[in-house]
């Protein structure tokens, strides 16, 4: 059995997409391909139900049907959070004890849109913590989507109090020195070390590294980067992930580009023959032959690119 | 067995509040009698799961225990609109359903917050038409909450492409000329005459009628009020509707706090015995002793104004 | 001379208008007529240059004149505060510096809208004290315009650290409890007793003085009820000035309108004589036939529930 | 003497930073350095008093300071483009009007962020072109800072009712679907065909000239990188075009963050011998150790891949 989230986790957590069928059905044959993937990949571990996994367009029968394959196939070789955010804190738990009770190893909370000052903020993850109880749980600070911009002081007020909350997903935009900010507060004692892992795409993924994170959590469609360059700075061999991590960098640039984005992902996972569909549910983009063409050009290209640095 | 509901709606919808006990189960108790208050009080029909039901802190299960009794008490008596708002379509569609299925008239649909241009707008009611089949639902405006802003023009574009599209629950603020607007846009032929019944906690009612609507979907703690004042618009008695009105508006505005407001509403329905408890469900806000003071002082005004103008 | 503005100050400051003739021009005459006005109506200071003196579509050279004629009207009785927001520190200083050496009394900072947490807020205003030296300023708290929610605990803080910010625009909506701990801040001897003076048009002006604060600073187009329920608080006939209050709240309430409200203002105040053109600079909104007819009615129903009371 | 800006505007107008001496003042050296360093690295024009130009913070003579310092320099050997962004318009004709006296090419305009609706946007362009005059202007979209999100089909609008918006300058994010809707709608005949420059500093520009752009309008610190990729285009080598893109994407990243992009931009400049000091006027943000390390590093590595590619 899987062991419980914790501070020390590290290493990349994939946010893993959630394949539909063409007709929009959730597609239980991609889920398993998909695990073996990112497993192959070498991930540390999986995050499912998040924003890009298209959480929001699942009931709540079919948002545990994929937690509980994902869990299945993976047979507790790795852990696996699960995006519970929701708006409420009854739906939020309901479904939090349900997939903690069928192995995860913990959630992951966004903050609701409203949320504004920074008392707001601390009493909103305070509640959290209360509502979940014993369920270790990631604070998921996104402010390109949810408007809410968490500042480090108010992290570590949360840490402080809520001793639930073991992990921060790193998704600020610019955010590099708040990773500066929180190792700092944990090197003077004034909090515990938490885990910090980015998001973000991993387009910063070489210089949050250098600030301190612990790893990515993020979903770009060659997770074989984000795991790469995480290997090489614990090896102490920054310079090859930072050439590295360039010669993906065209196309994950394109892929963070919002909304549009998780089509070009789930384009190209498609290729890979990890999923069945490239399909969003509805409502959702979908990729134009001209954004087809770029996303061509740029695999093309980034092949060259590895080849021509051996990796 | 109720009609389902249609454009031709009209006077006072009430927005119930969902009751909760002390240690914030939901009362069943207290829903049976505010069923009763609200239809001694003359109302035309109920709307729960509202914004103002505090919904998204229930459970899915909890949802539809509340639809489900307060469906059993009124018997068919009057019709009842369910808010179904979520982020995403397939949890919509699958709460439309079941309290279709258990006797509901029609449901409600609030804008999510990330829709901003006219075309996303007008593109995300189309499938909500389409996702819902045939339950009629209700187009709920209320830029105030959601930070969307639906022109006229995008409400006639959705009415004429969705024929489910049956009512307006109105609530921009300041949406006087909306409802003017509207009413010339069916008048010219242009749209289908739907149903427009106005929010905001009653603030604007007589304007409201006078611009053309159709009636009230709020919730004031004085239901008696709306009635009223609908009533008296009905009988042609419009200077004494304004009356009635006036009499009433220290207190409707103090409701109509923002937050605020819902808890102000508690306390008036727990003191006019309708609830067990003025209790919100957390997160929630609670009265002051200075707020309890306010609230006391208006209804002793209100009071004293009544008896004057003979109410 | 005028002194400078302090923590002491109380009553009404009227948020005055900027008169424009019917082809936009500022309209000098009827300055002057405006400024009588509000000194016969009791009004103890009056803020120029605000957002609902149409402050942002006036050019610099415009600025100036209409402060300059205002103080040269009132030579020195009243004291006036000018509202000086700007989105660069650099013009704030500049027109501040202009105005407080023609004699006004203070000026006015709105936040920008960009602020979202506490240490950004308070930030900014310790700029804001630097870049204006010795001028006495007002913290404008409008959250409704600017999006900008100030925590109670960080008015605190700059009260503390911002020694020329002598008063608080209270306009926080809801903000009831903001006047209730903010006062208790200053009992309990945490930060300087500030002058509070509220605004929102006038809505809440009773429960606002229950609460503790000093008076208004709104331009609700009948500043004689600001007057009387402030002089009534101030003379302890408490129940007298919520039934003043009372009799003009369905016309405040109307007023009160985001956007639209300003040309109901000044429509009013045209009516009364004050201005010589009701007229907005454009883009601004004007009446409908619909929206006079809402007015006339509540003028005429505002005389007789005046006359009612006897006041 | 320039011509005046128009629909065939192509190629690279760079927009330029403000400089400011350590102690904050306008630097007039550090102007003509830049303006000649721009020259020299082949743009085509220039746009000054940008956001990212510190517009906001200049007050109103050093903004025309800044303008005509930059116009005498150039002695109308390229054409410059002011942003006159203000909240009013009659602030902006003055500004416009002043700038376009002194020589400019045409004038900016962003929308201000209260704007919603598609009428609203359509109707403030309306009312910039009629206050413009015969003024050519810039439609500036950059939704990421204003937070409007303008439609293609309001961008058609526009340009079809005022001739004199002659430009997009396009920074939408994202936005490449948008530069295919506006082509396809002038190739459509129902629109004329307007120049679109493209921002968000250069992170898209192969791809956005893949689908139709004519260049870019934005300030990364290596603006050769733009009129590389522009001028490669224009010869059909695109190949080259994206391969020399690439070597400078980890900067142009790194340049592209909120707020802390411009610190880097002045930085580079300032190590390019460009400006006398990398300092923003305050407010603004400042370099910290680590970032500088970044920015050292990418630096380093660039070089290395133009050697690479021998560019």
């Amino acid at each position: 059995m899987t062991v419980g989230l914790n501070e020390r986790a590290k290493g990349v957590y994939v946010i893993a997409v959630t394949p539909f069928t063409d007709t929009g059905e959730v597609d239980i044959a991609s889920i398993d391909r998909m695990v073996d993937f990112y497993e192959e990949a070498g991930v540390d571990g999986l995050t499912v139900l998040g924003q890009l996994g298209e959480a929001p367009k699942l009931t709540a029968a079919e948002s545990r049907q994929v937690v509980e394959r994902v869990l299945e196939r993976l047979q507790g070789r790795l852990p696996v959070v699960v995006g519970v955010s929701a708006p409420g804190l009854a739906p939020m738990r309901e479904l939090a004890d349900a997939v903690m009770g069928a192995g995860a190893a913990g959630v992951m909370v966004l903050p609701p849109w409203t949320l504004r000052t920074d008392d707001q903020i601390h009493g909103f993850y305070r509640s959290v913590g209360e509502a979940l109880g014993d369920t270790p749980f990631v604070l998921q600070d996104y402010p390109l989507t949810t408007n809410v911009q968490i500042a480090p002081g108010v992290i570590e007020r949360i840490v402080r109090d809520v001793p639930t909350c073991v992990m921060l997903k790193h998704e600020d935009w610019p955010g590099l020195a708040k990773i500066g900010a929180l190792r700092a507060a944990s090197d003077a004692g004034r909090m515990r070390r938490i885990s910090i892992l980015c998001g973000n795409g991993g387009l910063f993924l070489p210089e949050e590294m250098e600030r301190g994170a612990d790893g990515a959590m993020t979903g770009f469609c060659f997770p074989e980067m984000m795991v790469g360059v995480c290997r090489l700075f614990e090896a102490g061999e920054r310079e090859a992930a930072h050439r590295l991590f360039a010669a993906y960098l065209p196309l994950a640039r394109y892929e963070q580009q919002q909304g549009l984005g998780l089509a070009v992902r789930k384009y190209v996972l498609a290729k890979r023959g990890v999923l069945g569909s490239a399909k969003l549910r509805a409502p959702g983009p979908a990729l134009s032959t001209a954004d087809v063409a770029d996303v061509e050009r740029l695999l093309a290209a980034q092949e060259r690119r590895l080849a021509e640095i051996g990796a």
